[in-house]
């Protein structure tokens, strides 16, 4: 153990708030391997115990993106917009979204991480396709975008590798559910990534990464201050994470159910969140009123622009595209569970979103740790939402499993419903816009 | 970073208190190697916000002891003692304490450690003696306290090794002062050593490691619940560190204070705190009453045997004695600077204990870090302390120094010192018994 170069953990520890230069500092010595890792541990801790105020978040996110190269795409010819999802079960919004939004005229450079999720990230559900290439190069990132108007690539190395070893460090130290931290890290990628209009889905619930409304509230204002004041249009909305997003949770199954989505069969979650979230961004890119976006937003979906863009853009990544009109499967489970329904009569009440991806997790579906692999055909889909009448004999569920011995697979999803003899009240999807 | 072997930070960060077995094996591993420093890092600074509760403490210091070996003294025929100060600036009562306890039919194997503080720690200032072996083998330790009466050894890499690596990254990440890993620390060391009975000097003040009482007291009766629960006798004094303690500050100018203290010589602060330990000690171990004590202490002293022990004791340990008589010089500086009283008449109202502190070690006789050397000539001589009467001329201190440009030295130590018109008021050097 030697002495470190920086005294930031003793000021943080204290209650001090970083100065700009400081905190600049800081992460350039970082990155350039002068800050023993139990220094930024300990200032990590003593972050999670005194915070970072709003404007070191600004100053830390600014030192990430600096820590790296930045994009631009002020040569395209329409609107450039980001997207993103603090994360949740059978959250497949993105791979929806961004097809329709680039339907209505808008591009969008998406980079996703493999994020340590349920499932694995939109980068893991992608990579489901054969030859799906999810790492292009940065010249052929750029062709896409402008070519097809949107592209999803993995995170880029030179892109905040600041953020990476913050990362890293908070992952093993138990210090990731910081405001600041958390938003520094998501904005630094979504402004060094080069979008003028940001739109982020902060999920709130069990099934979430925030479990409260408040603390949900506090990371979106945050986000906002952020990207404000580092020159973006930056907006939130808060969803409600408790129940699995849409009817599949699984890599595979959410790719189907993204075909289902842009051929006018999708879900009513779904869709939803789909619909406010392109509604919003075109307020804030100006190109659109809410009830005419809304009218776009249909007519992208009916008209089969949306299925089209997905599809070029499955072409140009490299990806068959034969699964989507039901010309080939991609690899199947051996396996199909069927959970049927064998009480009274009666209504769905909920269905616990965390439970559901903790089975999908447990089947190979999702990672705990950074270098698990991804099982990408297991998964649950759902018959039946929150609110549907069912009656004996009903199939509640598929379970999706290359386990030859289910073992209490069944019995746990099966634990996962509630049921009511009276129609529920689900509470409103949308429960704030930042 | 890989993911390491211990949740304990995941635990207290929560706010959770440890149990005896999550400590123990926490401390296994730690030695073993099995815990990435960033994560021990991430508990010390978690731990320095939820704190550790006095049965927690009670088990990090078991854990810490069975992390190496321990030594006992049963066999000797007298009460086997132990004393340790949290350190302050002029502290040379070990050095003066002991010859008088083993005069008095006490046993002291006492082992220090090199501090990083203002001056050296005890080991270097004995370390000042031409000859002087501060790590016997552990067998020549135990021959010299049974021959003697006490032996000072620097602390062995065999005894503790937990407090090492713990010490060693709670230095480097700024978690230093928490209650409980500072107890810990102490007492584990002092269990480790074999002392059936334990005083603890716990020093408060602007020249101390602890700068208020509420948080001195708080130390003290965590050593006391801690070494209780663990079947040692223990009690602590807590005393005054705002003034310099006796005449010297420095490691060899504090060697000849100890002989003059030692041949009655003495000033009245160290041998105040010297008696006041003495006595308590006699009262834990059950060989004198308060009064009786008292003057047991004043006959070791008048009686010529405490110099004597100290003498014997120099020897065993290799060390050259003429020094002791005056017949050689240790290493003296080139340079004494006088320091010279020249306003009007006045008393001296305090001499700033901390600001004197970082004068010595800025001269080169404290160390920094752990691989600074020690400048055992340097230091500051007081001829004058808090309370006495000054006029024109007087000489207020001498400065030992080695550089031929002693620069602001002179301006600094002069800062140091407030004068009043008034005689001032001496505050208690001993504040309480715990």
């Amino acid at each position: 153990v030697k002495h470190g170069y920086h005294p930031l953990h003793r000021n943080k520890k204290s209650g001090a708030s970083h100065g700009p230069e400081e905190i600049a500092e800081f992460i350039r010595e970082l990155v350039a391997g002068n800050v023993p890792d139990y220094q930024a541990a300990a200032w990590l801790m003593a972050v999670n115990f005194v915070g970072l105020d709003p404007d070191e978040t600004v100053e830390l996110t600014k030192a990430i993106v600096d820590s790296g190269n930045t994009a631009s795409y002020q040569d395209l010819p329409g609107p450039v917009v980001d997207k993103h999802s603090t994360g949740g079960v059978g959250d497949k919004v993105t791979l929806v979204l961004l097809p329709i939004l680039a339907a209505m005229g808008m591009y969008i450079p998406k980079h996703s991480g493999r994020a340590l999720g349920f499932t694995g990230g939109t980068i893991d559900k992608l990579e489901s396709i054969p030859g799906f290439d999810a790492f292009p190069s940065e010249e052929r990132f750029r062709e896409i975008v402008r070519d097809v108007g949107f592209a999803i690539g993995g995170q880029s190395e030179s892109m905040c590798p600041a953020d990476g070893i913050l990362y890293a460090l908070r992952d093993a130290t138990s210090t990731v559910n910081e405001t600041g931290l958390i938003a520094a890290s998501v904005m630094s990628k979504k402004i060094a990534g080069g979008a003028e209009h940001i739109l982020i889905d902060v999920k709130v619930g069990q099934g979430a990464f925030m479990k409260d409304e408040a603390s949900a509230r506090e990371l979106a204002e945050r986000l906002v201050y952020v990207g404000t004041n580092l020159g973006r249009n930056v907006r939130c909305l808060i969803t409600r994470m408790s129940q699995p997003l849409g009817r599949t949770v699984g890599n595979e199954l959410e790719l189907y159910e993204t075909v289902e989505c842009l051929t006018g069969n999708g879900p009513d979650d779904v869709m939803e969140i789909c619909r406010a979230s392109a509604i919003e961004l075109c307020k804030m890119c100006g190109i659109a009123g809410a009830s005419e976006a809304g009218l776009k937003f249909d007519e992208a979906v009916a008209s089969g622009a949306a299925i089209e863009r997905f599809r070029r853009f499955v072409e140009a990544h490299g990806g068959s595209t034969r699964w989507i009109d039901g010309d080939e499967r991609l690899p199947e489970t051996e396996n199909v569970i069927v959970l049927k329904y064998d009480e009274k009569d009666a209504f769905i009440q909920s269905i616990d979103a965390l439970a559901i991806g903790e089975i999908v997790r447990r089947m190979g579906g999702g990672r705990l740790t950074k270098d698990d692999s991804i099982n990408h055909s297991v998964g649950v889909e759902f018959l039946k939402k929150p609110g549907d009448k069912i009656e004996t004999g009903d199939i509640l569920a598929k379970i999706y499993t290359r386990s030859m011995n289910p073992g209490d697979l069944i019995s746990d999803v099966r634990a996962a419903f509630e049921f009511s003899e009276t129609k529920p009240e689900i509470p409103e999807l949308i429960i704030d816009r930042v």
